[in-house]
C-alpha cells in the first residue's frame, strides 16, 4: 500500500491478520505472539463488554448534513441534563442554530438573537442554573483509573464511557474536555449558564477548561458533521453573518422517537477488562508499524470504542 | 454578551481591559492586579520578541481555497527537509492532491496515482530516505523546557518555535505530535517515507507517533482550510472517489516566490522572557472568567503566538 503510506492508529488495522497467522505459528516457531491492536481487542470483545445507549439520556442534533447523536452524562450535571432535556422537550431547540466554530477549539450552537432583544422564549425549563462544574466523588460509583500520571487532575481515567478526572483529596469528581465533548457555555458568572447554549470540543483536548464549566456529554456520532463546519470569520469564531449560522431543524430526547427511528448505538463498558486492554493496546502499540511504544497514554488519547447495534 | 456565553481561550480577551483597569486601580484599594491574558501578553511584546519565517524554510501550498503555510524544522530532520525542498522545487507536488482526511487524526497529500502503477517521477530528489525520527540531543541549541511533567518524552518544551521532546539519558531530541504539526507518511518500514506524502495533524495531539515517524514542521497559517476538509469515507478516511480529491495547483518554497508576493508571518520566540509568560498566562489563567486555574500546561495546549508582519 506504497500509496498511502499509513500513518498511525488506524495502520494498526493492516496488521491484524497478521497478527493472528503470528499468534498461530508460535508453537511451531517460537517467535512471541504478537500484541494485539485496539482494533483486534474490538474484534475479539464479547457481547458483555457493550452497553446500549439510554434512550432517556440521548440527544439526537438534526443539522442539514445529518445526525448529531450526544450521550449525556447525568452523574456528572444531574441539574443542567435534566434542564437541557426540558429544553428539548419544550423544542427550545428546534429552529435555533450552530453560531460558532473557532479551528482547534469548539464548536457552539444556541439562539443566535439572545443578545438581540429577541431571545427565544423558555416556557417551563430555566435559562440558569448554579455551576455544576465538579460533583461528590461518592457519586461516581464507576470510575476505572489509567496507569499513567494526568497533570489536570490528581487521577484520570473513565466512568460509564466519559473521560474523567478525580481529586480524592478534595473529593471532587468531573468530566474532561477532551474532543467531542458537550459542555454548557457561560459567561464570566459561573452560574450563568443552564444548557440554552452548548458547545463541543473539535481539537486538541482543551483541559485546563476542567472545573471551569459545566460539562454535559459527549458526542457518540457526527462529530465529522461539526469537526468539518466552516470556521467562522468573526471574534472567538463566531460567525459574522447571520446566513452563516447552521441551522438545527431539531433536537430531540431518543425517548421521545419511536425505537424503530432511533440511531442505535453501543458503547463499551470502559469498567471491562477488554477495555482495559483497549488502553493497553493504544498505550503500547504493537504491530509491524510501531517503531517506540509510547510506554504512556493520556486521557484524551485514550479511544472509546462506539459501534452500531446490529 | 448573554448570546455568546464566552467559553475559555478566548474569553480571557475580554478581560484585557477590566486587568488595566485593576493594574491602574492597585495603589488605590489593594487590589492586586489581574495576571496578564495571553492576549495581554502578546499585545505587551517587544519587535525582539519575534523573528520573522526563513523563507528558505517556509513552504506554500496552494489549493483552492487558499494558501496553506508550512514552517520546516531542519534541525530535527535535515534529510528529510532537504529532500521536500528538492522534491518541491522539481514541481513535484504541482497537480497533486490532499487524498485522506480522518476525523480527530490526520489529512494527508501526496500522489493519489502512486499505487496505481503511474506514480509521478521524481527527477533530482529520493523517494526514500532514512528516518529521522530522532536527532542528537545537542543538535537542539534552542529548547526551552516547560515546568511540567509530560508523560510521554523525559523533558518536553520548544525550540524555535516548535513542540519538542527531550530524553538526555538517550540523547534524543524529536518534534512532537501536535495540532497542526507535519509528518512524513511511511509504510510499514522506518525508511520507507521521504516527503512524497505528507500530512498535517488535526485533531488531539496523537503524542504516541512521536518518534515513530519523520516530522518536518509545523502548519503556521491555513490550519482552517485542511480541518474543516470533508471527511474520507474510505479506510483510514482516504477519499473513495477520486474526484473528491482536493487538487494542490502548486508548493512552492517561499524564497523562489517574488518577496512582494510571499505570505510574511512572524513567530514569538520561544527561548524571550515573554514566551514563559504567554506559557505562565495559559497555565494558570487568570482573568474572571477562570475560576480554578489549572496549574499545568501540556505540550499541545501551550500556544505558540503567530502574526502576519506589517
Amino acid at each position: 500500500m506504497r500509496a498511502f503510506k499509513a500513518i498511525g492508529r488506524k495502520a494498526v488495522l493492516k496488521s491484524a491478520a497478521l497478527a493472528l497467522l503470528a499468534a498461530n505459528a508460535y508453537a511451531a516457531d517460537k517467535t512471541p505472539p504478537a500484541k494485539p491492536s485496539v482494533s483486534d481487542v474490538v474484534k475479539a470483545s464479547k457481547p458483555s463488554d457493550w452497553r446500549p445507549l439510554d434512550p432517556e439520556n440521548t440527544l439526537y442534533m438534526d443539522i442539514p448534513s445529518g445526525r448529531v447523536v450526544i450521550e449525556l452524562a447525568p452523574t456528572f450535571a444531574p441539574n443542567h441534563v435534566k434542564n437541557i432535556k426540558a429544553l428539548v422537550r419544550e423544542h427550545y431547540f428546534d429552529g435555533l442554530a450552530i453560531i460558532r466554530s473557532q479551528d482547534n477549539w469548539v464548536v457552539q450552537w444556541g439562539d443566535p438573537n439572545e443578545e438581540n432583544g429577541k431571545p427565544r422564549e423558555i416556557k417551563n425549563a430555566q435559562r440558569t442554573l448554579k455551576a455544576e462544574f465538579t460533583v461528590p466523588i461518592k457519586n461516581d460509583k464507576n470510575f476505572t483509573r489509567l496507569p499513567d500520571h494526568d497533570g489536570y487532575a490528581p487521577q484520570a481515567g473513565h466512568s460509564n464511557g466519559f473521560p474523567v478526572g478525580h481529586d480524592p483529596k478534595k473529593g471532587e469528581a468531573w468530566l474532561a474536555h477532551c474532543y467531542g465533548m458537550v459542555g454548557v457555555g457561560r459567561d464570566n458568572d459561573a452560574d450563568s449558564g443552564g444548557g440554552t447554549s452548548l458547545y463541543a470540543v473539535i481539537g486538541h483536548g482543551p483541559r485546563h477548561l476542567d472545573r471551569n464549566i459545566t460539562v454535559v456529554g459527549r458526542v457518540i456520532s457526527g462529530m465529522p458533521l461539526l469537526s468539518t463546519l466552516p470556521r467562522g470569520a468573526g471574534p472567538m469564531g463566531f460567525y459574522d453573518k447571520p446566513e452563516l449560522n447552521v441551522p438545527i431543524s431539531s433536537v430531540k430526547v431518543a425517548a421521545d422517537v419511536p425505537e424503530a427511528e432511533r440511531s442505535k448505538f453501543e458503547v463499551m463498558r470502559t469498567d471491562s477488562a477488554t477495555y482495559q486492554a483497549v488502553v493497553e493496546a493504544q498505550r503500547n502499540r504493537g504491530g509491524p508499524w510501531t517503531k517506540v511504544p509510547a510506554g504512556y497514554i493520556d486521557l484524551c488519547n485514550t479511544p472509546i470504542p462506539v459501534r452500531e447495534q446490529k
